[in-house]
């Protein structure tokens, strides 16, 4: 079963990633783009049946290793 | 409007973050964990109320600046 983990900064939290896109994008000639956020998406192969075991796993990996709780926050979606 | 674009590297392209990721899993005693695929997503705020056309924005951003076209993959997604 394939689980998608998706990280982001918490609000209110500087990114300067995001920011750095974000005028990118303005010199690039996209002068819609207001706020850009950028964040870390990991997808895990776990040998896994049951969704409702795999995602609280993944929260656990996610808790443990992939998402600093500090400053981000982190949601975990099975795949299809 | 919001946009996420998710972006992957394309299958076949070693994905050395991903397999430290799965390497530090197991350590941590996630013995389910197979392969495991790290990618970036970017969150777009966009003065666009069309989707439409905020979508194939996205793209042309994607294609222009987020995104490595030789290695990489890209979705967009319009957020609710």
């Amino acid at each position: 079963m394939r689980v998608k983990v998706t990280v982001m900064l918490k609000e209110g939290v500087l990114d300067p990633q995001g920011k750095a896109i974000g005028h990118a994008l303005h010199t690039l000639g996209f002068g819609e783009v207001g706020d850009v956020r950028a964040g870390r998406v990991i997808e895990l192969e776990l040998d896994e049946t049951d969704q409702g075991r795999a995602l609280s796993r993944a929260e656990a990996m996610a808790q443990r290793l992939l998402a600093n709780s500090v400053i981000e926050t982190f949601a975990a979606e099975v795949l299809a």
